[in-house]
């Protein structure tokens, strides 16, 4: 098997260069640029003293996530959802995967009565957006987390601990880490992987787009997703000690 | 470990009773009933001679579905979708998701510039209606291309096998075979699978509900889902063969 | 005058076959599928413990309808409204008909502060739906009340009587009740008629679709309509009778 | 029986003063102000050289209408639609029953491939609106066929004799012709009457608010539309005979 | 340089006619048609007791307005809003505009926990009817608090003094005043002016349609808005001052 | 008169510092950050092979805007337009405000049937949002008109000159250039001025939010807004020499 030549000669189980920027934009508890290669991704986290009304009087809290890409965010430009006036059934899908992998990291009765809301908004897009996306919006969360507990609003935080996602795929029968747009463009398989510091799994969403994939293709990219995390962990613990 | 005790006495691995009514409506192309236990669904198939914008002139077809569940098809009643103007993300999420799955079967160059669309109406809802609907919508399709071909508008099938789809979770420990509702409310794990008649990938959606879940967890959800969907793709073939 | 000969050789001032499952499904209060000929509406009866805003505080209850078709319920796929994101004008005149014809043999003042919704969904087409769909939604009220009675909620039923519909219309000069598809697309003249059991009008809707129709043609439309009706609520009587 | 007194010592088979202006705005080929006692609509006719698709290459034309009603045009101020997004149930049934009833005076093969658009706007409402806006649009339709006819783009009348409207209803116990706003809320039956000049029926559309009517009170409603429309009829053709 | 010639030998700085009928509908707390030559707008002003939620519990006030125009106001027939399903971004601009103005001369403490609002909806345009519209919005608003000054609701009245609004635009070099249709379409510059009965500016809105323009020209374009503003004011003030 | 003390000892008619960002992102034709002190602006400029319907087949180009907030841009988390489905009558206000001047500064005709579409997104919003937009976009707009030149589309500019913008107004008496959040809610006049490069005006926008304005007032305000525009003219041609 010959193996699928990568741009900038990477090698076939290496994330991109990842960039994490904390307090990117100032009035938001927790703003996280994250790039992943060209892909870059502006997380906020704000917080809000309501909940939503499936909360109210539980004495739990609430996480929960919107996704956005600038319309020039893309090669071409696409619609601004605001203007067409509704979300795509795509946009919707990713900040669905986004809250729920959010919420599996935090303990909602400690964070009381208060929302978190993750903004993920696409500034540029080259691949693993909706990855970037959580793999950011944990540290914003965190960020706001620390807020909170530094203002003394929470005297515990409510996080149990890291989370993180990345894509993995299968390209002209190559398994491959971090897929960039045109990997993603040509790739049979699209699988995307969330997972705790632990090494569990949060979210496993794999589809073939061309052919079917077997067991063993599987299993080669959840070891592949396996390595990506743990890496990603590391640069959010790192970028999460800088002052 | 102790296992969860199922309602009626069922095995950890084992399906529903599945049972297939074909020509369930009279107008359709293909009308298929398919019950999962107490989950009903209503899949038909529709040809039209027309294909989207983005496949004009390529000499390609289309297989596209919609999803939708009757307001009282629940134990309480939902709000109807047409009333509030728009689609909810999770309906999007599904119908995107038995799309995909179809066309994964389909080779849309020899169905010809036509679409088949699948609408996949629930009923009645006990959990597994995603799963339900991709199954049952296989049959209503094969249904509809067998009208194509007896018609002479097609000379040669344009499926090139089976596909079906099996909901399988961990409830209190115990990893179980397609869940009816009352599991999947109380499961930590929830995985839908999509796989070929030859035992092969399309699909692979799982979420932690609860605590993440392990990789032992998962290889045994998908060993599960495997036999289960070994025995739909019978089911299956065994319903196409009566008159 | 030669009359127009009607499918099935069915006389003028014959109805369809009508046929009326009681409990189609198994979560509603009340839940019917009402046939006549091929056309087939499931109505569902769901009790709310809540009123709308112009009923909070009354003291008083409201009965409310909503309608709809699966897209594949008639010969030719129809957009599906969910996904067009509003409901069209005919099914909102139809679903206002629906709610007043069955509040007319309701006293709210004996209901309570609570609601009735009459979901009435087509499965299968063939001219007559809305009336079918008054017809069935009576049965299954009647079905709802008496859940409230046998669970001690209510004392005394707030059903004054029974409650039905029929279409009518002139078809190639001949007056016919009950029209089926073919005859409905070919007749210059249609009314619906809602009728008590007391043999009072809550609705008569004629409309001249080609010719406009003279006193005559009326007194006779009625007449077949006022027989029609009598023969459903006898069905509806039977059909609420058995276990 | 006594009889219900009416305000301003109306008879019960009286119509209000009806007052026709033409030309009431300077841009529509027919422009008329029409109104029943208070009531006051505004109704337009506009030719559009297309149609809608299901009449494109047919040859023939179309004829719709559109309603609406100015937010102050009632007692209490109703939201705007425009503002709210979207019509009403009530104002679809209307511009639906406005559009059929003119339709039906008009051979669509002799208008030509082209559309009258009907606007019938509500500047102040006390009761009738829907049959003022049928009994104006009518004249507005005429004036702006008169038009076409001037100018030469139509050699001969598409249209087939004239067409009114009026309402009737039942109050404690006494039927009365043309219902003003108090009226019509205190009235047990309401029934809307559209009839040629030929006195045939175009539409009959009766409802009961309160208890359901008997076959003898149908009679004298309709016995009252009869008179209602003769005389509106005459007061249509003295209007157009005016320069 | 010459100067563009207006139709009717209309003077560079003078308005068209201006006719204010106060009490032109009956059941607003103010109702006028105000014209501005062939523009006629009808201004309803709405007492509502109540606020919107931002004033809730301040003890103040609101005064809004919503704007909207006939589908057969203009040359040729406009999409009706409502039935588009939203208002477009001019009209909202419009609204806004009318809003601000009337709210320069309310002292909203003095108004009490209520709500004004000012329907202006055009009967007929040609040009200026935002301009026609706040002038009359005005009128409208004096006489709803004159009612609530008579019927004791308020004891002094919240209005702090008149405003009355124009437009000036430049064409083929000529500064003009009162700008009709045909000198709307023409025009390089457009200004619409908003200014109390002191003199002083509430809005100014200047758009370079075709050429950029000089300081010079605003200063001539704001000198005629002032002159026209005068004459306006004292227009106001003459109709009030009818019984 | 005293003076408002400005944060940051700020001059009454000195702009804050403006940073210009070419290539901001990757895929634009044109992109550019601008930043107004903590007012952080992203203007893509996308050019499109295709021009609305109402210039197709006209030879002539077009230039539009859309204008948009990321929810957390602002001091507390605003809705997502994408998700309530509308934009706000603000936004569309300002986007059209966009077009406008920068279709002042475009000769169509030279454009040729391309559309060039300017995407102002506020990333950090501090007041002037809009200002900055204008003033940004025409860097963009520049960017890919020298793109499109450079490769030989177009083989003559078709911008005739810079279009810069600036906010002035009034806070407690006195004139500011360049208003920034704390200064603009506490103002009593706020003014958005669109001039040339040879200094002539696109559009004035003044608002009295408090007191109305006088003619003194506005002169002083004029004046500031001609000083600012004079140099952040200056400042888009040093960033437009650059590489």
């Amino acid at each position: 098997m010959t193996t699928f030549s990568r741009p900038a000669g990477r090698a076939a189980d290496a994330l991109r260069p990842v960039k994490i920027t904390r307090g990117f934009t100032i009035h938001a508890e927790g703003s996280v640029l994250i790039e992943f290669g060209a892909t870059r991704v502006l997380c906020t986290a704000s917080v809000e003293e309501k909940v939503p009304p499936h909360k109210r009087g539980s004495g739990e809290g609430w996480v929960t996530a919107e996704y956005g890409m600038l319309p020039r965010a893309t090669h071409t430009r696409g619609d601004r959802e605001a203007a067409r006036g509704k979300q795509s059934g795509r946009t919707q899908e990713i900040q669905r995967l986004i809250g729920r992998s959010l919420r599996s990291v935090f303990d909602l009765k400690k964070l009381g009565e208060r929302t978190i809301v993750l903004d993920c908004d696409v500034l540029q897009a080259d691949g693993g957006t909706r990855t970037a996306a959580i793999t950011g919006a944990f540290i914003a969360a965190q960020d706001a987390v620390d807020t909170l507990l530094a203002s003394g609003k929470l005297s515990a935080t409510p996080i149990v601990g890291p989370v993180a996602a990345i894509s993995v795929g299968i390209v002209e029968g190559t398994p491959l880490l971090d897929l960039e747009y045109v990997e993603d463009v040509a790739c049979d398989t699209d699988m995307n992987v969330v997972m705790t510091g632990a090494g569990h799994y949060v979210e496993v969403q794999g589809t073939a787009e061309g052919a079917a994939f077997t067991r063993a293709e599987m299993d080669e990219l959840l070891r592949l997703a396996d390595k990506g995390i743990r890496e990603l962990v590391l640069l959010q613990a790192a970028a999460l000690k800088l002052p």
